[in-house]
């Protein structure tokens, strides 16, 4: 096969059985991965070796190279993440709605696998491991693009993978490699055999996913977050939470870019804002009266994630302004409030379009794990299917199935028989 | 204002007001509609009258004229639907998630409207109403576009029902009136402002829309609904469900387009199917074994929607054929199996990759009210966000929502404080 059209339909194909498959077949298949990883270790720390050598060589940035590192210590991490998973519940197979049509004639409304699932991600190898059983738990195959710069460590990784769930049962073709920009390209015109693609990376590269595919996209582009500081603010909380939003970890989709601050306290909060910022060496840009009070640069786009030890400050003159400015330049999402009035901040959560609203708490808590979801493909600002962190169950879809004995159309058209539409206890 | 952009900006506006109005401002709204309608109905009789004049006058089809006609009966039962949707639980607002991350500090996960809708209906006047209704009940602002033949009648709706509703407090805008195909045109492309679009009629209208946007569509393009008779099959139970699913209504999605019958039964089988078809006067169409046995004309398209009295008849060698030739051949509407035999039909219904997957029944019931969903807002076969028949609960998304007491992303970090995690109860 030379293909990569031929590596999906095989992998179509592949997803009808993954979706027929048991708990413990899974589980088993998790488990035989996660064996054969062990016993595979030398062989995967050694590609890993070659593709570190080839990132010296090119002078791949330090940060990158830091990501590209896999060793054993990894690979038990990688390997208790697996464990982990065993014990989550089977997102596949529940109950969401059962209600009886008519006498012994039952309808239900069942999670089941999405099907084929594209998946591009950065140079860390551990995100091989850890989105491939993330697609097994939940019963669909996978069509995995990983960084060129650990094609080596890939290709090991898979080829472990690959063998050792197959031989635990699953169906050839549940997963796939692809390994050039070429194979990405023929996929986001695939879409009667990949139904979803989960692309992570720069916010560029997300964007011409999204703008070159008609296959539903789950992923954000960019994280433009917002924390506005209400009139009715603790202030000394606030300033705590800018500081955290900004300063935590800059590089994140989650950090704070952008401080909105209510005009009737922010003589009194700007400058200790600027005193406690400089201490962190963060550089403020501020609309023309923030500039012109802390003699700062001006803002020059409002929708602009920095990344980095600077952030954007806009004076507004209510919570209205706040609202409306953070739902035109925001990413929707995570934007926070700090206020003291409960009404204030129920009407912010409720207008801010973003998947992640909070009252008093720093941005940076909108992440898989912090809100206990155990495992995480990403996090999404699409507004349909799944919204915010997205763990297992953002990776399954429902059917609705029907039982009966025989019922027609016609006799209840005619009234001869008649729907009782009893809602019945869903199975835990 | 003459550009449809300037109309899509406002109802963006507007979105975000209707996401913090209360259950009662919208049952108020509802009311304040039904009266309007009632007070204005010579108004509305007059306009129809006029369309169906125009109609005759165009020579529009006699079915097309039918669903054109609006009169008092019909005001009468879409304002008893009004009435319906009030005592309807309000989708907005549900607790689906509740977690204490730390104590005092807690995630909620809650349904929320998804923003602007773009719905795009066939000829029956009443649809302008139900959609308009089903879109406030669910806090949504709506950009509406009906049949041109029915423009009289839906100018004379819109602005009954666009008046009262802002009389009664919904916000400017709230709901739009598109009149031209190029509205249309320009609707694709407004992503920035329009989140869901709801496409009904032709097969080809539906796939042109899902073709020429990048905003997600819910809806189906076709039905190519599938019964396949198992060799374990009650052969008279059969015989009926082949009958009502073609026969019942020919016209609609979910009506039975091709019969796959187990080759171990087809010699006793098909003759009496032939036999039954006859008497109805559908005519077979059949694969090579079946056009030999029967002497009918060979299937020159599985992937085809009859909609009238013909039906494409195939014989397989098992089960698996059956459902390879669904998922390859159907639409993902709707098939059905029927058996007697238990585990047969549970691997059935897991393996088609359809959102309604039936055994021994026709496939006939695919439809909210039906299911007893109570408002229907079609019927979808994407396999993200909402599935199969559509109720209110397709016209939401969901956002998290946090409220704290100052939480600091680092505190967690360096180990200062530590996730509970631990699982709330959620309100009813």
């Amino acid at each position: 096969m030379d293909s990569f059209e031929e590596y999906a339909i095989l992998a179509k194909k592949a997803s009808y059985k993954m979706a027929c498959i048991s708990t413990e077949e899974k589980n088993n298949a998790l488990l035989a991965m996660r064996d054969a990883l062990l016993e595979n270790a030398d062989r995967i720390c050694e590609a890993n070796k070659n593709d570190m050598a080839m990132a010296e060589e090119n002078n791949l940035a330090m940060p990158l190279q830091k990501r590209l590192f896999f060793d054993r210590t990894k690979l038990r991490g990688v390997c208790d993440g697996l464990d982990s998973l065993v014990a989550l519940k089977d997102p596949v197979g529940t109950e969401l709605l059962k209600t009886e049509l008519d006498e012994g004639f039952i309808l239900r409304k069942i999670s089941c696998p999405i099907g084929v699932i594209g998946v591009i991600f950065e140079s860390r190898p551990d995100a091989l491991v850890q989105i491939a059983s993330l697609c097994l738990k939940s019963g669909n195959s996978v069509c995995l693009k990983g960084g060129s710069e650990a094609m080596q460590s890939n290709r090991a990784l898979f080829d472990v993978i690959s063998k050792a769930t197959i031989a635990a049962g699953l169906p050839e073709g549940w997963i796939t490699l692809m390994e050039s920009r070429s194979d990405v390209e023929a996929m986001l015109g695939l879409n009667q055999y990949i139904d979803l693609i989960i692309p992570r990376g720069s916010n560029a590269f997300v964007q011409y996913i999204m703008q070159h595919s008609s296959i539903p996209v789950l992923g954000h582009a960019d994280g433009v977050c917002h924390l506005y500081i209400d009139k009715d603010a603790d202030q000394k909380m606030a300033l705590d939470l800018a500081i955290d939003g900004k300063t935590q970890y800059v590089a994140v989709c989650n950090a704070t870019e952008t401080l909105l601050i209510h005009e009737e306290i922010a003589n009194e909060f700007l400058p200790k804002l600027a005193a406690a910022f400089s201490q962190k060496h963060v550089i403020i840009h501020g609309d023309d009266k923030v500039a012109a009070m802390l003699g700062v640069s001006k803002v020059e786009e409002w929708h602009h994630e920095y990344l980095d030890y600077e952030i954007s400050v806009k004076i507004v003159g209510d919570m209205e302004e706040a609202i409306a400015h953070i739902n035109e330049y925001g990413s929707g999402h995570t934007d926070a409030i700090v206020t003291k009035n409960e009404a204030t901040a129920e009407r912010f959560m409720d207008a801010v379009d973003s998947g992640n609203v909070y009252w008093n708490c720093s941005t940076r808590f909108s992440d898989g794990f912090k809100y206990g979801f155990g495992a995480e493909v990403g996090v999404s600002t699409s507004k349909l299917h799944a919204r915010g962190p997205v763990g297992l169950e953002g990776l399954v879809t429902y059917k609705y199935k029907i039982s009966g004995h025989g019922e027609l159309a016609g006799d209840y058209a005619e009234g001869k028989k008649h729907f009782t539409h009893r809602p019945l206890a869903t199975k835990e």
